[in-house]
């Protein structure tokens, strides 16, 4: 299987880029195909001795930087790695394409070279957390569009039942909407509205659930906007981070250390919930409504990050997710993927 | 110092209010003004043996149930708890109030009593939150307006920088915008135009902050607006209940008690973190931008969050913090609090 990878997107591009491909070539046996500028790629690919490796360099000229206006970016840098390497997907190169760079950009070039997926308004990036219980929670948008409208929020919910209908293989999911209290009056003037077509939808609607119940399984599927999906993912993480800097910071000395031994395997359960918040392990999250695979990493992805964000990558192409979604809203004869361009 | 407290609002009302005030009066030589309905506070008073503790009992016969619309229910019910509650602060009979209900509620009842701060649009709820690096963050608004403009934005940002001056001490502090991203494109379409007015302000504007830096101090008064609030401090809450539940489990056992023995002291820095999001600990936020101080409480609140509120409630009161707000904006002869009934 090959995957399409912005080797230029991201805090550490390229060089936290092409380590993570190269480790992902040798731990899962896939074939990144690194787009961007080859002389960089190339040193980068010396520099870790990729030697044997199957890794293929496809040219890109033009970088789209994280400042720069997605749309504006896309029209004025025609050979963006983002756009190559979406292009390599669209052309039947690549099963998926891996972005740590400009999350807006990503999302602009599969909009642009890939396509939206008819009955979706608005692509959404679908994060896949751990509950107390044990069974995980979609939560989408986790970023892709920051002001909302009901119907996109009504969308959403809808990807993220076929989502973890067929991914999570959870039968009837229960989709919540995420909001400021568990009562039908609570919530802002566009979830309001939301829940409205979300309870008269076919979903099983669990009504407003409280981000207090986020993480405790009351809902399958938890809808918000890409603002609010951005900044709660994000607080997680950084409050995760902090509990463990503190932790790692009370294990140093000899005491600490000792005492260290014996707390990792009680740490193990506490782990699988910031391991999934933790962008480097999960490596990214789909971008779903679009007409192919394309994972979104964290912009501060290290090596370990990106290898995880590809074997993501290579588990949503194995799902063929895109086509599920497809055919989960036009039934199964419109299930194929016609690339626009 | 009386403090009066809503006794029928909140989940556990009024049992746990009236035990959590009966606490306080203990442990703080505080005065509670009980308000609600007598027979039901009474024999909840006789429940926890308050004896010849300072505690009042103010009738009021309606309560505001959560489901309710705040300003139609303080319209019918005008002799509700929190209404009634609220009238002691204006007619000087407490010197601040606490409510763990109807949060819309116990605002509007504070917007109708005693009055906005002129200047301030919207009052908005401060919580402050622990750092990585031990000085405290501001988040406002934690939860009282849902939906805000550019300038009920700018606006929380004058109210976080008094209070991180004069209740915090910080000399001048740096006031950031909650977002999806560093980079000044990075917003929805309400912060990017916050972003302009507080750049051109007198305000130390530091930008755009992302969740994940939240609690490594890149701020000192982080701003969003009260559905974002109240979701990303609710969110933070559960997870660090979540960590704790798996914690909790995995020291059962005598292995896992003894464990816990050595684990105990290594644990109390986290604490500190997960103590300030932990309600119970630290019992409510202020409602900043109305004339006088009100205290909100969590809808879960048990009897030791509500004594923790109280003093909250009692801290804010000997800050001065409305009066301290009024003169920042109107200069110091300006500082008396004229109730508007």
């Amino acid at each position: 299987m090959r995957i399409a990878v912005d080797a230029m997107g991201g805090d550490h591009a390229p060089r936290a880029i092409v380590e993570g491909a190269v480790h992902a070539a040798r731990d899962f046996g896939v074939e990144p195909v690194l787009v961007g500028i080859p002389a960089r790629i190339e040193a980068e690919l010396r520099r870790v001795g990729a030697g044997a490796l199957p890794v293929q360099v496809v040219e890109a000229p033009d970088v789209i930087e994280m400042h720069e206006h997605p749309a504006m970016a896309l029209r004025r840098k025609r050979r963006s790695s983002i756009a190559v390497a979406v292009q390599q997907v669209c052309e039947g190169h690549a099963a998926a394409v891996v972005s740590a760079g400009h999350t807006g950009a990503a999302m602009g070039a599969c909009l642009l070279i890939l396509g939206r997926i008819k009955g979706i308004d608005r692509p959404a990036i679908a994060a896949v957390l751990p509950t107390v219980g044990g069974r995980p929670v979609v939560l989408l948008d986790a970023g892709a569009n920051v002001d909302c409208q009901p119907q996109h929020l009504a969308q959403f919910g809808l990807m993220g039942d076929i989502y973890a209908r067929e991914v999570l293989g959870i039968p009837s999911p229960r989709v919540g909407l995420l909001s400021n209290g568990e009562e039908d009056i609570k919530g802002n003037d566009v979830t309001i509205r939301a829940a409205g077509i979300l309870r008269d939808s076919k979903l099983n609607f669990a009504g407003n659930i409280e981000g207090e119940d986020l993480f405790f399984g009351l809902a399958d599927v938890v809808v918000c906007d890409g603002f609010v999906g951005n900044v709660v993912l994000k607080c997680g993480e950084g409050l995760v981070l902090a509990i463990r800097q503190i932790f790692t910071s009370e294990l140093r000395g000899w005491r600490g250390r000792l005492l260290g031994l014996y707390l990792l395997p009680l740490l193990r359960p506490a782990r699988r919930i910031w391991g999934r918040l933790d962008y480097r392990e999960h490596g990214g999250a789909p971008l779903l409504g679009i007409n192919g695979v394309c994972i979104i990493a964290h912009g501060r992805s290290n090596a370990r990050a990106v290898r995880n964000a590809i074997r993501a990558a290579m588990e949503a192409a194995t799902h063929h997710v895109p086509a599920r979604i497809i055919s989960a809203i036009h039934g199964e004869k419109a299930a194929a993927l016609p690339c626009l361009r």
